[in-house]
């Protein structure tokens, strides 16, 4: 007789940190990416206990971000924290692939502690002549860029943010956080992260209940950011890039009833050349899909604009997520 | 006859950068301290106008930061704006003295670009093979942990970023920005900062309104970071060090009438080694100074922790530099 089928193993998680804000906790995790084939960095705030079957809330950053970004200056734990969300912000890209080893090519003569493959940071205290400087050096390699796409250029076989985010990760936290719900999901983002959310959205309007953007690139194909990264991941067939842009695919989809909330600022530097919120609205405008794009005066591109109004953005998630 | 006398003249600002926040604005600036020797960097929140006769409260941070970390990471913009309130945030310390040249001796062979005289950042972009990766090499030179005092040792002789507060900072303020009503001031601060909020006020309660805290170090005298610094700064005479330890001064200080604010986590890694606000409270207690120490279950020593109580150190500080 057959032994009985074990359960799928849980994904193991290792904790990085933990600290309490706003009566809940930030947390930060590592795990194994199976379908991204590397290990993955991810923050979570759990509002305040007791707290059960939490709806969660996905924040997409753009580029040059990781997964703290968000939770360390947005200040959106107060509002999830009022109303009940969880909040989750993975980080922007696949990282340490193909440049295995290259950190240590540099040496610079001085005591060093190796604090990850991405981040190597030397550290020299000049102790007896100069007291209380010290000299500290940076190498980080960036490289988050992923754009919530799966490529499908062989190079970069590993990309594939879309699944990561859609698939993997919340089953991730449904194996490990018995207080998520992430049935009752919405997602949001910023830039990059913005276009990741609105692509998501749009092509899985079952899996969330609404969808929001700061600042986002929402129609990659028609700007230089875009191009440059899909063309690369996506290789050269430019019908084959219209599956990732929010306003070909909202062009597509006539079932959306949920509305769409959108803030940009108007001092932005890359409104002009890289997001093009007009071309999503006039999309939306033509198949009567309901937006609401704010164009705010005097704001720019930064988290100093994101928590400005990330609090209406969660306001604006909470009436869909506990709707049901 | 004689000419008449010019007006002394008007500090120059150079001002770095600029954002809109909750319908204000952060600026950064840069000056020349005549007080330090040096160029300084300040930040400064302007809550949203029209806004004449502004009170001031003035922020100190902790270790290791300077004057950005406060308004990167705290969220105090929110309150500050509702409250009608400017935020002023002084770097931690005089930077760059002593170390000049240092810079020039690192050379990696890659582009760089000169960020300041405190931080070199080189950039190394890899464009052809390793689309949208990049290395960047940060050098900073730290040397934040001025701790608010006058040095009396002739090798420190620039760090007087007690004088540099008290009075080269007001008088920049009070001549470039004449929204600003720097006669209506308060001030509070984190860790280091805490401990220059409460020495600072306790020496000048007439210049200041109140003052708060956040984990601030009471009792320098008898701390490792503070007996570090007050050595080196201040020599070897302890009976010196009492003239910049809140807990002596607070014992001489028998005129308190505004109650003191100071939020502590529990949970702080520097708790019973360096902070010892039991210490504080006790001397409180025997002159009988109003302190509200509140101690914070679970909470840590970071911005997190800041950032949850922000809110209530606004709406303490407003009272008081409303009231006349």
């Amino acid at each position: 007789m057959a032994a009985a089928a074990s359960p799928p193993p849980v994904a193991a998680l290792e904790q990085l940190s933990r600290t309490k804000m706003f009566g809940g906790h930030n947390l930060r995790f590592r795990h194994h990416s199976a379908m991204l084939g590397c290990p993955m960095t991810f923050s979570l705030f759990i509002p305040p206990s007791p707290a059960t079957n939490l709806p969660v809330l996905y924040w997409l950053s753009g580029l040059t971000c990781n997964d703290e970004n968000f939770i360390t200056k947005s200040g959106a734990q107060r509002a999830a924290a009022a109303h009940g969300i969880a909040l989750v912000a993975p980080d922007t890209s696949p990282r340490g692939l193909n440049i295995e080893g290259e950190a240590d090519s540099w040496d610079f003569g001085v005591e060093f502690g190796l604090v990850s493959r991405e981040c190597v940071v030397y550290q020299y205290n000049i102790y007896a002549d100069d007291f209380f400087f010290d000299i500290t050096i940076w190498i980080v390699k960036t490289s988050g860029a992923g754009f919530y796409l799966n490529a499908t250029n062989e190079k970069w076989k590993n990309w594939r943010m879309y699944d990561y985010i859609v698939t993997e990760l919340p089953k991730v936290l449904s194996d490990n956080f018995e207080q998520l719900n992430t049935s009752q999901a919405s997602i949001f983002g910023h830039s990059m992260g913005g276009h990741g959310a609105l692509t998501i959205y749009l092509k899985n309007i079952d899996k969330y209940k609404s969808v929001s953007a700061f600042s986002p690139v929402v129609n990659p194909i028609n700007c230089p950011w875009g191009q440059k990264a899909f063309s690369n991941y996506l290789g050269p067939t430019k019908s084959d890039w219209e599956e990732y842009d929010a306003t070909c695919l909202i062009k597509k989809c006539n079932r959306i009833s949920t509305p769409i909330l959108i803030d940009q600022g108007e001092d932005d530097k890359f409104l002009a050349e890289q997001l093009l919120p007009r071309n999503f609205k006039e999309a939306c405008k033509a198949v009567g899909a309901p937006l609401t794009l704010r164009m705010q005066p005097g704001y720019d591109h930064s988290y100093f604009f994101i928590g400005t109004f990330v609090d209406d953005h969660i306001a604006h998630h909470s009436q869909f997520l506990k709707s049901d």
